[in-house]
């Protein structure tokens, strides 16, 4: 008995099941439903303790063992031959938007356990034992921060902090925890990890722009928030001259380009977005006495984007000069670049090109439970293309044959690290 | 008998009598004071009846003759020595703003009910008759149009119109003119006008700004009001590349700026604002898909406003080339320019001169009274510097000798329209 590369001529043939991978992503997301075709599953709502529920049955009905630390994230285990070995784990999370979509965390977390149900047909032992894991509120769309589970779990912040974190109703993450039945014993971050493997949809255009099956996420762009107010004097549009104005709205659109302006200076991972913008008193025929709006900056490196950074703050302190306007830019957060592990990127690049898939490298721009996991182990994300790049939305979509490349590559990689026993 | 100037040693010595204007002021702001030491008498409200019930009853006890027309403007007389003739009219309004001042409109009829005061204490006659006005829901804070009952009284609308028009409430204007006892017999535009004058705070920095106590109107800037729609493609801030955008408010802000370049090269009249911004969804990182905003040009003249117009149009149509997102312009109002009466603003700048008080030409950047009365008699307006430029706000204020300089530059225009018996 010894480790088994891929090469071995029966881990190379086998593929997942495509179909019934998109069926049981088809199930979870009648969990949930909108009307427009989409999926509301906030998290450690009564839905997602539907959806926790069923992917956790399934995970039973294939022979896996569940368990639950005290974040509510979930493991489904499938022994090894070596149950000493740390697990070679995928995961995601399966909570969504409140107008989210049947792919967006679902996908990771079902391909995981199609992977698994594949190893079954097939009678397939692993070396190391291997792991399906979903974490808990990654969205953060009903309780703040998000990517909780996989942060607390990598020693982010603490559970305190997430427990105390409360919804607009004044309900607590424990106390939800607890109602929904997902307050584990398990301690987290002491669940062994030998490996993470992410699989999503890009959540972006590029894939598709480029006619490409698989991208092989080489790592997560640094972000850069900023909340920038400009403060002029609010005046009658009529009566005021243009000379004797102080047009916050006027100055903060010559910033505002200058966000995206330092996008371009720094490509080609630059991006530079303002997203959010409040005018004050926001009337017709007033002038606009302040404009607040939101900057967000992001690049392949840290380095890249406190340049950005650097560029509209000199932009900033020149427009104040010049206007006499007060201009205010606060940091707001700031996440750092996060490069995946060089061997498991290789590995999916070659799994892909086993495969006979068109792949690519590529930088997720979002924030991904991976990030968090790459402090605990070797990590590393695979994206398939999503329909126009949209996610976030209820019309979110991804290819069937994409879908299945996607998992395909996830099982490689999995028995590639776990190693086949024959 | 025969018709004086104001060389006429009398009138020419005649001044108004600054205190009692002030304390008039003062007390009609009791009516519906603010905590802030601001104003709120929305038109047709209980305190827009007290206000026009004290008012009225000053004119009274100043033995004029109180007449109300079906739209509930008001008109207060002081016989002339040839009845026969057209009245000269100083008029304004004395409904404010939800958040209104002591100033706005009421400056204006408290100023010529003192110039009634005034010659009363002197016991001088007029040939033609003097008459105060003041024309019902100016504002339009609480039903629109703005500038109703002058607008009624011109033609400019129709009194089944006015009346129709409904508060948030749904009560209508002549439910509410007939509930707060202020529907009158009158036709609205039957009342004769010979003259009419307007003397206001000019709701404006640049008085102030060039240390002058009259600006001599001599007309109201033409306004063509716009919204403007561009649509972008809203998308993930994070995995979106720049090249792969379609972000609506990068677009929009070029053409924001080009709304005030567009005044800037059409000086030194032109106004160009963009007072209102609606961002779609409005969120830190999702790239903008359509932004929605206003556009406010303004200019002494229609050709000169309408070149504005041309110069943002022929943007947009630029911006749209070469980004291929759609904009959409829509034209929401157009007020033509208005010239005010050459004579009439002739006799305006030499009574400030003959006063001695400094004085420079002066457009008005917004609606008042006198530009509908424009339509009906010769009309001009005095302006009187307000502290800041600050009006429609609670702490609108004006200097004490600014107030009374306006109102004898009002005495002395009046005289010399009407004529003085000897």
């Amino acid at each position: 008995m010894k480790d088994q590369t891929i090469s071995s001529l029966t881990a190379s043939q086998l593929r997942i099941d495509g179909p019934r991978l998109w069926h049981s992503l088809m199930e979870l997301a009648r969990i949930g439903a909108t009307a427009k075709g989409g999926v509301c599953r906030l998290a450690l709502s009564d839905e997602d303790r539907l959806g926790r529920d069923q992917v956790t049955a399934w995970a039973r009905e294939a022979g896996l063992q569940v368990t639950v630390d005290r974040i509510g994230n979930v493991f489904m285990r499938r022994a090894g031959e070596d149950e000493s070995l740390p697990p070679v784990m995928a995961g995601s999370h399966i909570d969504t938007q409140p107008t989210g979509g049947k792919f967006d965390g679902n996908y990771g977390v079902l391909a995981g356990l199609e992977v698994v149900r594949t190893l079954n047909d097939h009678g397939i032992r692993t070396r190391a034992p291997v792991e399906v894991a979903f974490w808990t509120n990654e969205e953060g769309s009903r309780f703040v921060p998000v990517m909780m589970g996989s942060g607390v779990f990598a020693g982010a912040f603490s559970l305190e902090q997430a427990y105390a974190a409360t919804d607009v109703a004044g309900k607590t993450v424990r106390d939800e925890l607890e109602a929904i039945g997902y307050l584990g014993p398990q301690v987290p971050g002491q669940h062994p990890v030998g490996a993470y493997f992410e699989v999503h949809i890009e959540q972006g255009p590029v894939l598709e722009d480029a006619d490409v099956t698989i991208g092989v996420v080489e790592g997560v762009l640094a972000i850069r928030w900023f909340d920038c107010t400009v403060t002029g004097m609010e005046a009658h549009a009529g009566p005021t001259p243009m000379k004797l104005r102080r047009d916050a709205l006027q100055v903060a659109t010559r910033l505002m380009q200058e966000v995206v302006a330092s996008a371009a200076s720094h490509g080609p991972h630059g991006r530079g977005t303002v997203g959010m913008v409040h005018v004050h008193p926001n009337s017709r025929n007033v002038i606009p006495g302040r404009v607040q709006f939101s900057i967000d900056l992001r690049n392949a490196t840290d380095t890249a984007v406190d340049a950005q950074v650097a560029q509209v703050q000199a932009c900033a302190t020149r427009l104040q000069a010049e206007t006499g306007l007060a201009i205010h830019i606060e940091l707001v957060s700031s996440y750092p670049a996060q490069q995946f592990d060089a061997a498991s990127v290789a590995a999916i690049a070659q799994a892909a090109r086993d495969l006979g898939y068109s792949h690519m490298p590529a930088v997720s721009g979002a924030g991904h439970d991976a990030i968090y996991l790459a402090r605990r182990a070797p990590a590393a994300m695979v994206f398939i293309p999503c329909k126009d790049g949209i996610s976030h939305n209820e019309i979110e979509d991804a290819r069937a044959d994409h879908v299945e490349a996607g998992a395909n590559v996830l099982l490689r990689v999995m028995l590639e690290r776990a190693g086949v026993v024959e």
